[in-house]
């Protein structure tokens, strides 16, 4: 699709794409934008010239800082409005008189996305992170318990999509530094409080919820994707060392509730459509409520984790959002199956996505083999040499960007990227 | 301190608490009251008639849907209502003219306990649960795993307040039924999807956040307290069978996430400091973060477990807020100690407050030993008979109440109750 707006052919923003956002310029109020091209689409202020008028929602939603009550309109008043920004930015638009060709509202609502600070996009009440991602969980297990595997650690890992409650209050979004934390771990035998020495962090998908469900009314896994408001990159930052001395018994706390980091730009499922897969076939009967009609229930999307240091940027690995052995419908349908409600702007994380070679690694748990064998990152520049990392470094930035494969119309994130300050 | 106000002596509510709560009467808008002898004093009504007048804050806060916004005041000034409250309505008032002797006020403002309908007091934003319970986790211990210390199990329990997220959305105020959930669990070494066939209660203590703290910014132990807005009594209701499948790696969800239950009313921290204690005594040395200089930080308070079925209340446990290994300033020092930003309206939970014996067992699953010995429940009402209990059956009813101990001036939190529906 081509748009009047000029998107460069390797832009995360096609008009295939048109992820939300909240976006701010100067002083001004943060509000919903939709990225395109190398421009943010200011939509508070197409929403005021009456640009979705006569649609069967109140447009007020658009003019809010989150994108809270406009995800918990559903999908059907969603599509309409992806429809209507289609058809206002195509090339060939009916509609040129509303924006293409009305100078001063293309002058008011198109923002250089280079002048725009990027805001979380959504109050997340509560973040849940799964563990399905095949070759994450059979590498741990083999490295923190050699010769063990995944199902003797998780007997319940490959019949349902296993998870733990994050901490929603430290969800930051992309480009938010944080300091390394603080905590209680053995060090040769001996209990110690400091700075964590096993900083990681763990390349993840996630989607975000639009509508919710309530108290005691499970969603069935064939309806769930109908949930899902869009996705973004997460780095599920870790503290391994805290990690492995409080989780024995309760699961991760403190060595993961000091920062999460998502990627600022809400991509819709309709975007995704094109670059559907089939999760991985296990060998396995799931239970019926687990079943989906639908075979195409992931996506294939590579993610680049990138690593800043000493001025240069180093390749870790890539990752792939299809290492997955379970859905974003059968994690919803799993976590509602209690009856327990999803809410507008809750977080769901498909857990570490990595492959199974070293170079798809998506933490430095499985990298470096707990610490024990530093991995030598190679500059992206070529001959600008290369760094050795067991675990993070202070200073250290991690990045992530992921876009769709294909010849045209990419649907990319933008970047997740945050930098690991020196301890408090 | 004696009222010009009837408190009965066994009141829950006496001068000497006063907990903040939000109700409503009929149709009428949901706002903050306090809880005194048989009454509920409106304190929006208080507030629009000037009784805060001259006060350092804005008295919109108590004018809200939650009590969030007077919360996040700080303890300073709810000290300050507190103390005008108590000015108020103590018998000897100086301030007769402004509610006793205002007839009119006092029939706006007074509006008796029977009549009015308890919300969930705050917007929870994040809960967290701990498990500093000594005789819970010992037993629990030796039940799922006769021979095995808690050490062994868990080798961080003794050196820091274990705890893990639990799910905010699922917390409702008592009163609130709840259906038995749903869930996947092995059955005779096959696996089942169905209604959860262990269902359980735990008993335990927790306290709301009113100031937080900034992400990076941890909390100091000796300085903890001035963060919780108040107490109430919490029934962390389990599904034994679907937490024990699923938490092997990443502790509980399912078997939790289904309902959390709350006290209505949120007693302040000044109204417990005459009952006091430490925590349990412990043969260990802990690392400096989590040293308090304050040695009396737990409190002394009996709590009581009552099951009602087949129309007869029975009795099936006392336990209490001493029998935990950490104070709730522990508690908050260990959880923001890696920078974790803590929220106005964050909930934390002890964990269950067994005691030592079967008497004290605060859950089904230490009483019952799993459910292998169902354990006979007294009715209350001398002559009733019995029940027999392995696990919760449908339409049991849990209430929990608690009262601080002495001859006067009792401070209790109401009650803290749920019904369990049959399965959806």
């Amino acid at each position: 699709m081509a748009s009047w707006i000029d998107i460069p052919d390797d832009s995360d923003f096609s008009l295939q794409n048109l992820p939300y956002g909240i976006f701010s310029t100067d002083d001004t109020q943060a509000r919903p934008g939709v990225a395109v091209g190398q421009h943010v689409l200011d939509l508070q202020v197409l929403a005021k010239e009456g640009a979705f008028d006569g649609f069967d929602f109140d447009v007020t939603v658009l003019q809010q800082t989150t994108l809270n009550a406009f995800a918990a309109l559903g999908r059907g008043p969603q599509s309409v409005v992806r429809e209507r920004l289609q058809a206002l930015l195509i090339k060939q638009t009916e509609l040129g008189d509303v924006l293409r060709d009305n100078h001063s509202l293309r002058n008011k609502a198109l923002i250089p996305l280079s002048s725009v600070k990027l805001h979380l996009p959504m109050a997340i009440g509560s973040y849940t992170d799964f563990f399905v991602g095949l070759h994450h969980a059979e590498i741990c297990a083999s490295v923190l318990k050699p010769g063990a595997t995944i199902e003797q650690l998780c007997p319940s890992f490959y019949s349902l999509p296993v998870a733990y409650n994050g901490r929603a209050s430290s969800v930051v979004v992309s480009d938010a530094s944080f300091h390394r934390p603080h905590g209680q771990f053995p060090v040769d035998g001996k209990l110690v409080s400091g700075p964590s020495r096993k900083l990681d962090f763990e390349v993840e998908f996630a989607c975000l919820i639009g509508e919710g469900n309530s108290m005691g009314e499970p969603i069935d896994v064939n309806s769930a994707e109908d949930h899902i408001f869009g996705f973004v990159l997460m780095n599920d930052w870790s503290a391994r060392d805290i990690q492995m001395w409080e989780a024995s018994l309760l699961g991760p706390l403190s060595g993961k509730s000091f920062c999460t980091t998502i990627s600022p730009w809400v991509v819709p499922p309709e975007a995704l459509e094109p670059f559907r897969v089939a999760p991985k076939k296990m060998p396995r009967t799931l239970l019926e409520y687990l079943v989906e009609k639908k075979e195409l229930s992931a996506y294939d999307i590579p993610i680049r984790a990138m690593l800043g240091a000493g001025g240069q940027s180093h390749k870790i690995a890539v990752c792939n959002t299809n290492n997955v052995i379970f859905s974003f419908a059968q994690m919803i349908a799993q976590h509602t199956r209690n009856g327990c409600p999803l809410q507008t702007g809750d977080l769901m994380g498909t857990g570490t996505l990595s492959g199974p070679e070293r170079a798809n690694a998506g933490c430095f748990l499985e990298q470096s083999r707990n610490g024990t064998e530093p991995y030598e990152l190679l500059a992206e520049k070529h001959g600008a040499g290369s760094v050795h990392r067991a675990f993070l470094e202070d200073n250290d930035e991690v990045t992530f960007t992921a876009q769709t494969l294909g010849s045209s119309d990419k649907v990319g994130f933008g970047s997740c990227s945050g930098i690991v300050l020196p301890a408090f």
